[in-house]
């Protein structure tokens, strides 16, 4: 019986059914942020929500049942797991941010359609391949971090007072969003030379995004590089193993004559002796 | 006849009659945001703007008698009718925002300079392997667009009051153009988690359109690639050919002299018996 | 005499001094910028100025002599020219601006360091290509700008009042420069669907801006890939050109045998008929 | 002696040893911004913070010992050594400045883990392969910084007063943050056609700092691709031995034959003149 029911959790059907569900409550969770139509459909909202809610639950829960804790291995089958467990928490009072998170479940929509999936898997491939450079950015980020909050926490402490807001701050300077006229000359203002701590700031964080994301390009480029190469390999193979066969056509040719002029002379020298 | 005007209409001669018509009307129209030359003028630009307008609509109804319905299989042919009818709907009272959409008829001389249309075309042929990725980046757009509705939008209805609201904000968000200073700061002064919705959305939403941009550079790269391998293969194909003819040339030679020795034994092999 | 004197105009030497007082020269026009240095030794600096300026008439007019019309051939003698002329306007009254442009005398230090002078020429090299991408994005431009002044023209006049406002303005747009919090929000609260104007506007422009960088990356990459292929192209033919040298020598080595073969035959041939 | 002690800096675990020390004083620094922190733990974060400074100053002073003026010619251990001096200088009074570089300290991270330290060489080495194209934009800047202080100067002291504040708002232009809103526009209002000198700025600067990226990344491209080559070159190189090796062996057995032809010949020869 759980092979009849992997079976139909796994088959075309149960997954456009499911993809079909998603979209559903995705419009729905959409029209829930228009007033006038909570006014009047708000019940029947709230009721499809828990309805379709109820059949994630059901739906997981037997995925579970199946692959127990295989079920943990799939890193899609986590984020789905997640995505419902967020949605059963009790969102009242001091939680009902969580109310909002329900909307993630949406995003169930990339496991289920598979361009998504593909292209979601192609850019978390790119990740692992920028740890070392990420963890430099880190580093410097956080020295910066600590130097901006020691400088300059005392006087301006909206935006330096403590690493956090350091960092925040630091991080708007990077994606360059008010950063001289909002932040970099008042803080002049008061200390004239905090050019030389912003200006490298910016000068190093964005050589080394740039340098992230050529990463990314150059690795990109190079895997398709080597499809191309691999093709390219195969042709000269092809090519050079058309004239080798050749080759070697023409050695067991030489051979057979070879043959032939032995055996002659073997045979004009028994004539020969005759 | 139709023949006969169909060769009229796809003339050289007749292409560049209508590449300086729309010029001209691109200039008049350009004129027309100038008080002082409409003073003067502006009887004048109305009668031009009038007559230009007609010969297009003549130029447009030949064509579409002559090609029927197969008309609108042609993108640029949809694109002249639509940029046509709309100059010709009455632009008085609500409509009167119509006027300033005559200008779009400027857009036609895209489709009469062949390098325009050609870079257009290469523009519109990256679209479609842009699809999976602007699926994905319309999801999670919509995603946070009904988070930040429900989060903020009490709170900032000027920014996040509706869904339209949110998007239109994130957009704004995601451009940083005053992300932090004009929006994320004051949302962060109600609620002092906000950084951790604004800062991921700005994360995710940079690195996949990124990854977007990386998309097209790797395609615009993988045809100019396919080029040189095709000229690569080709070279390599007429290198291995002279080799290959030569050790064909060999083995015939090789048949030859096997045909000579054969002979020859036999020759012999009769002298012998004789 | 004239012989001689284009061998010292083009002598190491001469280059060196005339690089020399341009450095000069782009010192003394900076120190002109600090008052303190001004009080002290303006007069100097003014004597200083003018002396190097007849030096650079003498060696452009020398230049102009020697050359005649050839001279106006060469971009960078162009481009010397205009820049001492400029210097030698009387720059009083209302076109006092001159006295500033009399410091683009220094950008002659690009025609006489020569790797300046290649690094320049890739960057022209690289506009040509660029053409119908540009003239596309002028179009465009154009056609924006055109709507923008006549649908803002009236209710936003210092942005879009003239042909001219309106194309600095969506330069500014283009930009990204506080273009939804100064420019598209207030416009929004008079035109609510102002958004539809400006943010295909944005989404245009920066995807045909992006198409023209990634054509410079690829136009660039293309010349370094040709110059790769051309280096495999020659490393494959130096290959199989030994393999057909090879080849070759056995056709002849073949030959050989064939001859000594036909002649054993004949010898044969005779001492039987002997 | 020495040689022992040389073998003990060099050993993994000592290496790992100060790797966790850095680490220690990076979270002690980091924790000096939390005044809470400092409060309960800050005379243990003082004795730390000389601790493991004394460990350093030790560790350097052993370092240089033992390689003497060698240890100058590495570049990572001149910022070890400077970063140590930094930490040593007198921190009181008007170069209270300096106990915010202390952190700086945490950089060491780098030169201890290998990963980070080859991410730092390879950003690096892109720099040089800039050095041109840098210089360029040195030039540029230094003319336009010129001609802003001579412009407008006296009229906005605050953003072009001095050569240096013109380049601090040339460079603010560069990033683009502010340019049109908060600088370009409340000067036009006083020269009409300030645009002449700042969009042209921004194009120029834009496009020479794009064409540093683009070097960047085909230079990056260049290696990636010259390591295929290679590859694609060996396999050429290993595929056309193999018919090389077929066609030698052939010319050996051709040359075999023609020995057994000609030995044969003789051997006739002989016999028919017995």
């Amino acid at each position: 019986m759980l092979a009849r029911l992997e079976t139909i959790l796994s088959s075309r059907q149960f997954e456009l059914a499911i993809t079909a569900l998603i979209i559903l409550n995705a419009i729905t969770l959409g029209l829930e942020t228009w007033p006038a139509a909570v006014e009047l459909f708000g019940g029947f909202f709230h009721l499809l929500d828990k309805a379709i809610l109820a059949i994630f639950v059901i739906e997981i829960s037997l995925r579970l049942g199946i692959h127990r804790l295989r079920f943990f291995t799939d890193p899609w089958s986590i984020f789905d797991f997640v995505v419902v467990v967020i949605a059963l928490i009790p969102s009242s009072g001091s939680l009902s941010v969580l109310r909002a998170l329900r909307v993630l479940r949406v995003l169930r929509l990339i496991s289920f359609v598979p361009s998504l999936r593909r292209v979601v898997g192609a850019l978390l491939e790119a990740l692992p391949g920028l740890g070392s450079i990420s963890l430099l950015l880190g580093l410097i980020y956080y020295v910066f971090a600590v130097m901006a909050t020691k400088l300059y926490g005392e006087a301006f402490p909206q935006w330096f007072g403590t690493l956090g807001e350091s960092s925040y701050t630091l991080f708007q300077i990077m994606t360059l969003e008010s950063w001289s006229m909002g932040v970099v000359r008042p803080v002049m203002d008061y200390a004239p030379l905090a050019w030389l701590f912003f200006v490298p700031f910016i000068l190093v964080t964005s050589f080394t995004v740039l340098n992230l994301f050529i990463g990314i390009i150059v690795s990109a480029m190079q895997s398709e590089h080597e499809a191309t190469a691999e093709a390219d390999r195969a042709a000269l193979h092809e090519e050079t193993e058309s004239v080798s066969t050749e080759v070697k056509a023409l050695r067991a040719e030489l051979a057979e004559l070879k043959a032939i002029i032995v055996s002659q002379g073997q045979a004009r020298g028994e004539t020969d002796r005759v």
